[in-house]
């Protein structure tokens, strides 16, 4: 292999996660080490940025710095949601060949995957020798070819150590409670929610997801045999859960809701669905007495500090390191990928993936951790999903009660 | 003092805390130890497991098992919303009587300090030996007389981390975010947010509590203001933020709200109040493209599990033992208080103060803390907060941004 020498810029796009700066900072760490890369670009708000080389000189970092920066959540960079069109992307490249830039790195999920090999064939159509590669981060775990999503771990997190301190909650002042968690197709996050279960009446009663068709009556009913059977109900939905016609319940509610440059609908950010299945729950009982409350945990999923999952982290860092190692030692562009050795003990390794496996389509949960009830998800999935989600926090009952 | 020798029950009544078991284990460790208790009889469900003698022996659960339950949030003996009436005082203290119950603990907020004042004259009426404890427990904390309630730090850590992630996120997306914080009549919990300020640019950049008016129009100028300085803006908003007129603007939204049997309207456990502030802010800004997202924070704020203050842990540890020292060595019933002796180094004391001095009342922000401009905190509000809420998660920019 010739070795590319110069510069690499560096983005980070999409929606944050806890660990993407983890990322950044591993491959910072590991550019700085090369021989290849005489300079780290880092690029404010991902191809934004780039567009009107809005640059950092990332080597300049000092490492006490750094090593903050990769606990803090959030892209320290700044991000963007942009799909960048041929002109975006040619002029991106008149900005990276003018800096000497050899090689890319893109932090993101399916888009920036996408973004990330659309620069690729771009720089071959104009036969510059430029190094891109595609670096995992999405907290919705719906990449292709990976066992997992850096980043997902912690959000997985998040919401399984909810769900634990909401069935505490639950458990003391009874009732129906919904909590709508992110996923927009990919029901991972929210089937990480199962996690909280320990004892036979804990919560989460019900799971619903992307991946199981979602019906307002069968909804009802299920809440109505839960709360008969242990006088509360507990609700894990995912914000993407749709009818059988295709259509979100969001979407259906939500009429002329906003589009991103994606070309998806608005999910987060709005307590709408949430408060339209308790009223659905409502609905059921027909004026008898019910307390139903629902909460949507929204943006403190990818962001809430001082609460990642230490597995994650690591891994998030290690993937970092490994896309400049790849780059730099190897021949083709790529997408870093993580392969599961083993579960018991848990093992992983990294390896790549080209760009076009990807980008674009993304992957739900697989059809044997959906229960075939539609309102639940397997207990198997707990192996997959523990050990990105590591120790979670005491939660103890007296044995009295 | 005359002995008073007999059986002890308790209670833990109205919302969750994440160190509300501190409390409970708090007196149970100390009843053990007292000469003048014999037996902890723990009610499930507080006054409802009173009424229908429904105890655990507290004095049967390990050391082991206590400890973990101190460290879980929510009530383990389960809670209640419910204000007992005068004939349910009395059959609650035939139950009493016929256990031979001599001291009886009730954790809780205002509401609770009522019902053991209630409980308290009712014994005094019957002239029966029987000593009432209140113990204070608050995420809102809104008690009188106490210069904090335990419950308040750990929900203030919530508070306070969630905006330090959600500036950071919002910092790299930027857009208009508005987060509702819990808080009724009280603005402590909302007014923590402006711990998660470091830099000039950081949010919350508007801050509205119950304390202060709100107004739909002035707060439309207040985000568009801030928006046109920073390109974004990040509001902390409490549940109860009320007009005028003293109608809550949720009150407003919401024709025939839910009360519950304090006759208090329903707030948390909905998205409707964020997502009405979110309309405003797009009827601000007339059709032009703008990103605007709500969060409700919901029940996390008092339930999430692992993320306690250790200070607010300690202390609410404290005056569950402190209550059973002044209960078994005192002649009068009363609350237990809190007493800040200095700030620097930070140092308490407790007090007994009687139960009318914290019954029904509440107290709200001090208008030294409430900024003239009525949509801010003054940044002294921090001194009083930051040592009840302990070290904040890492959080670093880069310094080149």
């Amino acid at each position: 292999v010739a070795k590319l020498v110069g510069n690499a810029v560096i983005g980070q796009s999409g929606g944050p996660t806890c660990v993407i700066n983890q990322s950044l900072v591993g491959v910072i760490e590991a550019a700085k080490k090369s021989k290849e890369i005489k300079k780290l670009l880092g690029a404010r708000h991902a191809i934004k940025g780039m567009l009107k080389e809005d640059f950092i000189d990332l080597f300049k970092e000092p490492a006490g710095v750094l090593e903050k920066v990769a606990q803090t959540p959030s892209s320290a960079l700044g991000s963007v949601r942009m799909k960048p069109g041929r002109e975006d992307c040619l002029k991106v490249f008149d900005v990276l060949r003018k800096n000497d830039v050899r090689y890319f790195f893109y932090i993101g999920g399916n888009d920036s995957a996408e973004t990330t090999f659309i620069v690729s064939q771009t720089a071959r159509e104009a036969n510059y020798d430029l190094r891109c590669f595609h670096i995992p981060k999405t907290i919705d775990n719906d990449l292709k070819v990976t066992d997992h999503c850096p980043g997902f771990g912690s959000a997985a997190r998040f919401v399984a150590s909810a769900f634990i301190g909401d069935n505490l909650d639950n458990r003391s002042l009874p009732g129906v409670k919904i909590n709508i968690v992110m996923g927009r197709h990919a029901g991972f996050l929210t089937a990480a929610s199962i996690l909280a279960r320990r004892y036979d009446d804990d919560g989460p009663h019900l799971v619903y997801v992307p991946e199981a068709v979602f019906d307002d009556d069968k909804f009802i009913a299920d809440v109505k045999a839960v709360n008969a059977k242990f006088g509360r109900c507990i609700i894990a939905a995912s914000e993407g859960i749709h009818y059988a016609d295709g259509k979100t319940v969001a979407e259906k509610m939500a009429e002329g809701a906003e589009r991103d440059s994606h070309g998806n609908v608005q999910l987060s950010g709005s307590g709408a669905l949430g408060d339209y299945l308790a009223e659905l729950v409502k609905r059921g009982y027909q004026g008898q007495k019910i307390r139903v409350r629902a909460d949507t945990f929204g943006y403190l999923q990818r962001s809430f500090p001082g609460f990642y999952s230490e597995t994650d982290a690591r891994e998030a860092r290690k993937v970092g390191r490994d896309a400049v190692k790849f780059a730099t030692k190897g021949d083709a562009d790529g997408s870093v990928a993580i392969k599961r050795v083993s579960n018991k003990p848990y093992k992983v390794e990294t390896f790549v993936t080209p760009l076009a496996t990807v980008a674009k389509e993304t992957s739900g949960l697989p059809a044997k951790y959906l229960a075939p009830s539609g309102n639940d998800i397997d207990k198997s999935f707990r192996d997959y999903v523990l050990p990105l989600v590591g120790k979670l926090p005491v939660a103890e009952r007296l044995k009295g009660w």
